[in-house]
C-alpha cells in the first residue's frame, strides 16, 4: 500500500520536482513516460531490473561506484576511488601516483590495496515485515538489538551462498527495509591510472570547484577463480566475465542532453528536522571544520613534503581536506540560505495539517515533539563525542580499541556479535590491520593524538570520562608537559606498530589482553567498559529514534502525497538512479558556468606547480591541437569535464553517467561548491554534478598514455 | 599628407580591428559609415566638433573625465574621482565618505578639495609645424629644451585669454603636436555622493574585478563669477551654464547595443619595443608591485584603522593598492601571453620590410637600433631611480624639493621656468601645499621614508648619490639605527608640517633657503645640484628619444598602411572617442561573464563587513523588489554595472558612456582584471570596460537617497 502511494505520487507530479531525486530502481517504471519524454531511449523497465543491462554493469567498490566496461572484467572508476590502491603500490622510487601506471598485459597488473572489493548487486528484496516481525512492542536498546538481530539473521541466510555479501538497508529512518545481495569479488587489480597531474589535476584547490579540468578516472580489473567464483588473490585467477558491460561513447553529450546516473550515494539529510539542521550547521560543521584543518596542519608540520611519512598520510590529508572544504561550503551557503526558516515553516505546516484531522492527530500527534526530545538528548555531551570520534584518526587508538573489542566479541556466538566483528567481517578486519603498515607513522599519530587529548582535557569535568582520564593521567589541573611525556613513553614502548605483533593480537583472548604490558593495549582494556557503556546509551537512543523517525517520515509522506509531491528516500549507500540533463548554472550574479570545459583550459590553468602541473607531453599535444577523433565543433576543442543537474552525493563517485541509450558518456566525480549543501536540500538553480567527459578519457588513453590495449578491449561507440 | 594616410587606412580596414582604438575626434568623420552601421544615430561629424553637442558636454577634471548633465552646471563623474573632495570634507564626526552627502540646495553644496578644476575643451589645433619650426637640427638637451620652449610660447599665447588653460600634447612620441585650449572653471563644489558602501561597494577587493556591483558615481557643480567667467570660490558665484549637457537615459542599453565613450585616457603603450616590454614586465612591474605593497603595509601598521591619521592616508592607500593590483595583473597575464614574442616578431617583420626597399632603408634603416640603444641607456641605474621616485610619497621630501625648486625657478624669466613652476601653475602649486594639511601625518611619512632609504642604502655604492648619501649620513657601512635617529631628529625639528610656515616658503628666496636650519629645507638645498644634474641627463635622453621615436612611429604607420591597418595614437590624456558594444566575455575556460549584474547580486555579496556592507535600507529595498521605473525584464531586476568592449584606460574614469543618440547610459569606472594588460595591447576576447548603469544611478538617487532635487534638474529620457 505504502509503495503504491509513493509511486502514484511520483507519477503524478514528478516533473514539478525537476531533477531532484535519488530513485530506487523499482520506482522507475512508474516514471516511464516522463523518462521517455526527457530522452531515455531504452525501455524504462530495463533500468529497474538489477540483473539486466545496464544495471548489472554498475557495481560498488564500497564507498565508490564503478562499472564494467569490457567482457573481461575491466572496471572503470574515479582516480580518487582507486587512489588507495595507487598509493599502496607507490614507493619513493616508483611513484605511481605521480607517474601514472599502465599494465600492457594481465601479468603486469598490480594487486589493489588489501580489502579492495568489487560488489555486483544481484538482488534487492523488500524485507520490511520480516525485519519488524515481533519487534514493534520493544523500546530503546531492546528494539535496536531486536532489529539488528533480525537483520543479521537475514544476512546470514543470504550469505549461505558462497561468494556473496548481503546487507539490510533501512529507508526513511526505518520505515522500510531492503535486503541487498551482492556478488563479492575479492581479487581486484590495478590496470591503469593516468599520472596524478592528470587524474588529480587541480587537486584540493579545484576540489568541489568549477571550472574543472580533472581527468578523474582509473581502471581496475576484477578476477575470479578458474571456476568463475570469487576467490582470494591468486596468480592463476582469471578475469571475471560480467553478465554485461557498458559501451563507452566517443560521441559524448551536448548542452541540454538527457543523462542519468546509477550509483551508490552515501548519505543525504533531506528530511531532517529544524532542530537537527540548526545543530548541524551552527555547531557540528563549524567544530568539524576547525578540527579537520588542525589535523591537516599537524600532519603537514610533522611529515614534511617528500618524506616517506608524507606519502603514508597523503590519503588522510585528502580525506580531511575534502570534508573541511565541504563543511566550509555548508556553513557559507547555510548563512546565505533560508533553510532553517524553511524547515521551521514546513514543520509548522505539518503540525497544522496533523492537527486539522482527528485520525491524523491520533496517529502523528506526538511524533514531532517526541522526535525533538530524542534529538536534544543526542546532543548532550556532543563536544566530547566529537573529539572522541576524531581520535579514530589515531591508528594506535583505533587499532587497540578494535583488537580488544574483537577479543571480547569472540566470546559470543557469531550471530550475537557486533556487526564488523562477525566471522563474515574478518577478511576486511585483517586487511585493515595489514594496511596500517603503509598508512602509519608514529610521529604523526602521536602529534594528532596529543592535540586531540589536549582539547579533550579542556572540557568541563562532568563531560570528561573517568577511565579515559585515568589512562592518560588527566585531571582538573591538567599538565600538558606531563601528557606529552606519557604519550612519548606509550609510543616508544608499544609494539602494535610491528605488523606481526599486531596481526597476532587478532587471535588472542581477553585474558591475553589483560596481561599485556603494551601501553596501548592497556589503554584499550582500561577504557573498554566505559566505551561500551557509552555505546549502549547511543543504541538506546538509536532504538528510540528508529521507532519515532519512521512515524515522522510516514507523516511527511502522507502530507506530501496530499500536496502531490513525490517522496524518495534519503541516500543510504544503496543503488539509486538519478535523472537529469547536461546544464550550466550561475555561480554568482554576473557569471555563468557553461557546461563544458576544454583542453585549452588545462594550459591556461597550468603553473607548472602541483596541482597545476600537467605533463609536458599533454601541454604540447594541446598546443598542437592534436584533438584526434574527439574534437567537438561547438567548443572548438575536446571537452574535459561537464556539468549536469544529476542529484548525487558522496558515494556516487565513479558512477557511470549514461546517455539515453545507456552508453557511458562520463564518470561522475564531484559536485560544484554551491551544491554541497544539496545534501540537505536540492536546488534546481545550483545543484550541479561534475563529470569527466568520456571523450577526454579516451583522448588521454589514446594520445597521452597509449593505452591501446584497453581501447581495443572496450566497445567504443563512434 | 600624413593625416590623409591615417584616415584613409582607417576607413579601409577599421572593421577588421574590431573595437580597438582611442580615436582623436577629427578621425571620426572618415568612419561615418562604419559608425552608422554599428548603431550611431546622430551625425558622425557632430562627434568630431568639440564645440557642439555632445562633445562640449564632456569635460576633464584633470586625471578623470566628467560630463555636464544639467543646464545649471551639474557635473557627474565617478565616486572615486570625487573621492578627494569627499574626503576633504569628512571628519571623524561627520564622515561623508561613510554616510554619503546630498546638498538639497545650492547653499548646502561644499567646496571641492583645493585645486579642483573643471576643464571644458574648446579647441584642438594641429601645431606640429609650429612646434618643430627651427628645432630639427638640434639634438639631446637642446632639442628637448627647444621643443619645450616652442610649446611654452604657444601655451602662453593661448592663455592670453583669461580663464583658459592651454596645453600642447605630443602624439606618436613627437610625430605630431596638438594645442588644446580649455576653459578652466576653478570654483567646483560637491553636490552629492552616495554612501561609501554604495559608491565604493566591493572596495579594493572588487577593484578591477567582475562581477561588479559598485555605484561609482558622484555629482559636482561648476560655478563661475556673476559675469559668467571662471572665478575663484566666492559665495556670490553662480552655477555655470554649459553650452550643452547630456540627457540621462532611464532606458539604458541591452546586450549587444552600440555604445561610445568620450574621455581623457591617460597613457597606453601599444607601440613600445620588445626591449621596453621586457624591461617593464620583467623588472619594473615586479619591483613596483613590491614597493607599493610594502608602503601600504607601512601605512596600515603606522596608522591604525579608525585613527585620524588613517583618514588622511585612505586616499594614498587606495592609489597604492590600485596599481599594486594593476601590476599584479600585468605580471600574471604577461606570463600567460605571447606578447614579448609577438613584439619581437613584429620588429623582425618591420626590419625585413625596411630592408626590402632602398628608400625605406635610407629613411628608417637605423631607427630601431638607435631606439634600442637609447632605451638601454635609460635603464641604467633604474633601481635607484625607481626608489627615488617612490620617495615622492614622502610629503616632507616632496614639499621641500618643490619649494626649493620654486625659489630657484623664480630667478628665471617666467617663460624659461620648468613647467609646473610658471606663474600659470601657482594656483595648483599653492593648493597642493595647502592640501598637505589633510594628507600628512609625520608618523606615517617618517615610516615610509625610513623604509625607502634603507632600501636605497643597500644599493651598490656606484649607484648611490653623493649628496643624498651625505644628507642622510649613508656610507658603505650603513647603520640602520643611526638613520632612524637622524630621521627622528629631522621630523622632530622640521616646521614644514605647519601650514603657515610651509605656505611662507612659497615666497622666499634661494638665499633664505640656504640660511634655513629646517632639516628638510637643508636636505633639499644640499641635494639640489645633484637632482638637477640627474634631471638634465634625463632630458638629454628624452630629447634624443623625441627625435628617434617619431621616426620609428612613422615607419610603423607606413608599414601598417601597407597591411591596411589603421593607426591611432597612444593615449596621452587628450580627448578621445572609443566605439564598442555592450558585451560579456569568458574570464576562464568554463565560465562566462554576462554583461549585466543585478541588484540581487549586492545582497548575495553582502557580508555586513566593509567593503561588502551595503546600507540596510538598500538591502531592504532589494529584498522587497522595489525596482521602481528601472526594472528590466530580461534580467528580472535593475541592472547595476555592465560590460562593454570600449577601449579605455586610466583617465577615462568618470567618462560618460553614450548610446547611439548620445544619451548617457552609464559612467565608465573600471576595466576587468584580464584587460589591465590591454594598456600594452587590446584583445577582442578579454578587453572589457566596466560601467555603472544609468538605471542604477537613477534608482539609488530616487529610492535610496531621495535626491529628488537633482532628478528634477536633469533631463531624464524615459
Amino acid at each position: 500500500m505504502k509503495k503504491w502511494l509513493l509511486t502514484a505520487a511520483i507519477a503524478a507530479s514528478f516533473t514539478a520536482q525537476a531533477d531532484e531525486g535519488m530513485w530506487q530502481p523499482h520506482q522507475l517504471p512508474a516514471m516511464a513516460d516522463m523518462l521517455k519524454e526527457k530522452g531515455l531511449e531504452i525501455d524504462a523497465k530495463s533500468i529497474s531490473k538489477l540483473t539486466e543491462f545496464p544495471m548489472n554493469a554498475v557495481i560498488s567498490l564500497g564507498g565508490c561506484t564503478a562499472s564494467f566496461v569490457s567482457p573481461k572484467g575491466l572496471v572503470v572508476t574515479n582516480h580518487h576511488c582507486a587512489y588507495g590502491s595507487i598509493q599502496y603500490n607507490s614507493t619513493p622510487e616508483k611513484n605511481l601516483l605521480k607517474e601514472g601506471f599502465l599494465a600492457k598485459t594481465y601479468q603486469e597488473e598490480l594487486p589493489a590495496t588489501p580489502g579492495s572489493r568489487v560488489y555486483v548487486t544481484e538482488a534487492v528484496t523488500d524485507v520490511t515485515s520480516k525485519v519488524k516481525n515481533g519487534q514493534m512492542a520493544k523500546v530503546g536498546n531492546d528494539f535496536y538489538a531486536g532489529i539488528e538481530q533480525q537483520e543479521k539473521a537475514l544476512v546470514a541466510e543470504c550469505e549461505q551462498e558462497a561468494g556473496y555479501r548481503c546487507q539490510v538497508y533501512s529507508f526513511h529512518g526505518g520505515l522500510e527495509y531492503y535486503l541487498v545481495k551482492q556478488l563479492e569479488i575479492r581479487d581486484v587489480r590495478l590496470t591503469y591510472n593516468p599520472a596524478g597531474s592528470v587524474g588529480k589535476y587541480g587537486g584540493d584547490i579545484d576540489n568541489w570547484m568549477w571550472p574543472r579540468h580533472t581527468g578523474d578516472f582509473s581502471f581496475y580489473r576484477a578476477y575470479v577463480g578458474k571456476d568463475g567464483k570469487p576467490a582470494d588473490f591468486h596468480k592463476d585467477n582469471v578475469p571475471y566475465e560480467p553478465k554485461s558491460f557498458l559501451k563507452v561513447s566517443a560521441k559524448g553529450v551536448s548542452d541540454g542532453d538527457f543523462v542519468m546516473v546509477a550509483g551508490y550515494p552515501g548519505r543525504t539529510n533531506r528530511y531532517r528536522t529544524a532542530n537537527e539542521v540548526e545543530n548541524q550547521f551552527e555547531w557540528a560543521y563549524p567544530e568539524g571544520k576547525v578540527l579537520r584543518e588542525r589535523l591537516i596542519e599537524i600532519i603537514k608540520d610533522t611529515a614534511p613534503e617528500g618524506s616517506d611519512e608524507r606519502i603514508k598520510y597523503e590519503s588522510a590529508i585528502a580525506g580531511l581536506a575534502n570534508y573541511a572544504k565541504n563543511f566550509t561550503s555548508m556553513i557559507e551557503f547555510y548563512g546565505k540560505s533560508t533553510m532553517l526558516d524553511d524547515r521551521k515553516s514546513l514543520e509548522q505546516k505539518l503540525a497544522k495539517w496533523i492537527k486539522a484531522d482527528k485520525k491524523r492527530q491520533s496517529k502523528y500527534g506526538e511524533v514531532l515533539v517526541q522526535l525533538d526530545k530524542l534529538i536534544a538528548k543526542g546532543e548532550q555531551g556532543q563536544e566530547r563525542d566529537l573529539l572522541m570520534s576524531y581520535m579514530g584518526y589515531s591508528t594506535m587508538i583505533n587499532a587497540s580499541d578494535s583488537l580488544y573489542r574483537l577479543a571480547n566479541e569472540k566470546t559470543l556466538p557469531d550471530m550475537e556479535r557486533e556487526p564488523g566483528y562477525q566471522e563474515r567481517d574478518m577478511t576486511q578486519f585483517i586487511s585493515g590491520m595489514e594496511r596500517i603498515e603503509r598508512r602509519y607513522a608514529a610521529s604523526v599519530d602521536k602529534a594528532m593524538l596529543t592535540d586531540l587529548i589536549i582539547k579533550y582535557a579542556a572540557l568541563p569535568s562532568d563531560q570528561r570520562l573517568t577511565a579515559f582520564d585515568k589512562a592518560f593521567g588527566i585531571d582538573n589541573n591538567f599538565d600538558q608537559a606531563k601528557l606529552i611525556k606519557t604519550l612519548d613513553t606509550m609510543y616508544a614502548n608499544t609494539t602494535l606498530s610491528d605488523k606481526e605483533t599486531r596481526m597476532a593480537w587478532i587471535n588472542k583472548s581477553v585474558a591475553d589482553f589483560k596481561k599485556s604490558n603494551d601501553p596501548f593495549i592497556q589503554y584499550a582494556v582500561s577504557t573498554y567498559e566505559e566505551r561500551m557503556a557509552r555505546e549502549k546509551a547511543r543504541k538506546q537512543l538509536a532504538g528510540d529514534l528508529m521507532k519515532v523517525r519512521p512515524q515522522y517520515m510516514d507523516a511527511i509522506i502522507a502530507y506530501n502525497r496530499e500536496l502531490g509531491k513525490p517522496v524518495y528516500a534519503d541516500a543510504n549507500s544503496s543503488l539509486r538512479v538519478s535523472i537529469g540533463n547536461v546544464k550550466g548554472y550561475s555561480p554568482q550574479d554576473g557569471l555563468v558556468a557553461v557546461p563544458f570545459t576544454r583542453l585549452e583550459g588545462i594550459v591556461a590553468k597550468d603553473t607548472g606547480v602541483d596541482p597545476f602541473d600537467a605533463p609536458a607531453k599533454q601541454l604540447e599535444l594541446i598546443k598542437q591541437k592534436q584533438y584526434g577523433d574527439y574534437y567537438v565543433k561547438s567548443i572548438d576543442s575536446v571537452p574535459v569535464n561537464f556539468l549536469s543537474t544529476l542529484d548525487t552525493t558522496g558515494g556516487n563517485s565513479g558512477s557511470p553517467t549514461l546517455n539515453g541509450r545507456a552508453e557511458l558518456v562520463g564518470l561522475l566525480f564531484d559536485g560544484v561548491y554551491e551544491s554541497i549543501i544539496g545534501d540537505w536540500g536540492y536546488d534546481d538553480q545550483s545543484n550541479r554534478s561534475i563529470q569527466v567527459d568520456s571523450r577526454y578519457m579516451l583522448w588521454v588513453m589514446e594520445h597521452l598514455d597509449n593505452a591501446d590495449n584497453l581501447l581495443a578491449e572496450m566497445e567504443i561507440v563512434k
